[in-house]
């Protein structure tokens, strides 16, 4: 499975392709892994993390400010003001999205939206200049070229490039308008990944630990999986950016770094898999299928 | 987005290709939707239906003896002789699979397999020959070919086809042994697809009503998912064959036709989608995110 000609000279132009490792020198993962260093790890900055308590635990999600600046900046304040807080996630449709919002948003009630704007401009894509994405070798049905930002799985076509709609992804829920999102709805990505959202909607980040917080909620039974009745929600105890959580509370989390060279082994391991249970080491990989790995080292 | 001329050649050879319409021709989802005939449908036969009955409600499946008929030989066997009764299921790994199994299997008390096959050679992948695949105009990571046949998403390199590990798809579990597998553990994909297991391990099926009881299970805290307490595990009440459900108990169910010009019309219109929320209208689709209708007749 070659790039294609126009993915080759596209890729160059900004990306830093994964080397290429000869069949023999491909390793499993577990081998990948074991050899990683301290500095193959990146500590996120917390300033870039959302904590998300419910009954159940703690969702944190990392944000992606080069990918959505204005959405992320409305989305702090919102935080930094507490509008999450005693809202609710509404709707958990299978194999697609759970989101979250004002359960009174339209209604007299509605919980005020402080001193966050109304509505944001769309950043559904933005120009490759300034970013650095790590291309992987893969025939994607969506773009001509897949890759990893800052760990981040991003779409490109040599000119412009966009976070794509992978599993754990969070994204601003919007109307028909497309600056009609502001943050104050998110969704999470809990099933197969609906790639066709990308450059439809914008995305700010993704979620790295607790996951399977939001991934067991019940179906909600209404259109589009959204609940039928208040009593089904979960409610959202508290959002809070990860600086302004009390040092004893954070998380000590660590996602594999994507611009190195053990990343790129890591891909391979995944591209080529040499586990014993294997008959058919595939020779391929998707992008949102290769999951860079996170872990707690606390 | 054309097929390479591998793909085109190949096609000829055993593939309806879905017609192309013409960019003006095509209709949203729900234009295709409400114009779809009786004819459009099909009724799946009830002796290949699984119903699973949990706590919880019921979980439908739909064999593909096409693509594994000895496999589902002895999960008939199994069946039939009520093997899966009160077996549970012990492993819910996030983004990945459920799976169920005797707990006791390596145990003394394990449960007996009566006249079921020990081991069943690997159905991994088979000639085309015989078979009918709807190929579908998708750059595909993983396989040159990609349609449906009778509605089971499928890869094929132009000899032979696989069923493709695609949400809610159906496998035998197995061990290191290609032949290990028999049907009495089986797992369910409740993730992103892991198209990498395609041709290493066989798949039997598709749930095709009843998934959401399966996604939501809790993850299991053990390795891989498996839950380290057998509090933890959710009882099966009972698998029975569909020809063995009374009557009055079987759910009127129907699933779109995949070989039929109604189908190409649903592919084109989530390949290019029209809604008015849409703004990029992508004009690409994947196989494990074009997901065939089902509907409940009764």
């Amino acid at each position: 499975m070659r790039p294609t000609i126009v993915q080759c000279f596209a890729a160059l132009v900004f990306v830093v392709l994964a080397p290429l490792a000869s069949a023999d020198e491909i390793r499993s993962t577990a081998e990948v892994m074991e050899a990683l260093e301290e500095s193959d790890w990146r500590q996120p900055d917390p300033a870039n993390l959302l904590y998300m308590q419910l009954a159940s635990g703690v969702v944190i999600m990392e944000l992606a400010p080069n990918f959505a600046p204005e959405n992320i900046a409305n989305i702090k304040t919102l935080t930094d003001e507490k509008y999450y807080d005693d809202l609710a996630i509404i709707r958990s449709q299978d194999n697609y999205v759970v989101q979250w919002a004002d359960p009174a948003e339209e209604e007299e009630n509605a919980k005020p939206i402080g001193s966050a704007k109304e509505t944001v401009a769309a950043e559904f894509e933005r120009s490759i200049d300034g970013i650095e994405i790590t291309a992987i070798e893969s025939r994607d049905s969506y773009a001509d070229i897949v890759g990893f930002s800052d760990g981040f799985p991003a779409g490109s076509n040599g000119q412009n490039a966009w976070l794509a709609h992978c599993y754990g992804m969070v994204g601003v829920a919007r109307g028909n308008e497309t600056d009609s999102g502001n943050g104050t709805s998110l969704y999470v990505i809990t099933g197969h990944a609906p790639r066709h959202l990308d450059r439809n909607v914008t995305l700010v980040g993704r979620v790295i630990s607790g996951m399977e917080l939001l991934s067991i909620l019940p179906r909600g039974t209404g259109e589009l999986g959204f609940y039928e009745s208040t009593g089904e929600a979960t409610a959202i105890v508290s959002i809070r950016q990860g600086d302004f959580v009390a040092e004893a509370d954070r998380t000590k989390i660590e996602i594999m770094r994507t611009d190195t060279e053990a990343f790129a082994d890591y891909v391979m391991s995944r591209t080529y898999r040499r586990g014993e249970w294997f008959v058919e080491p595939t020779g391929r990989i998707e992008l949102c299928n290769t999951n860079p790995p996170v872990r707690i080292v606390n």
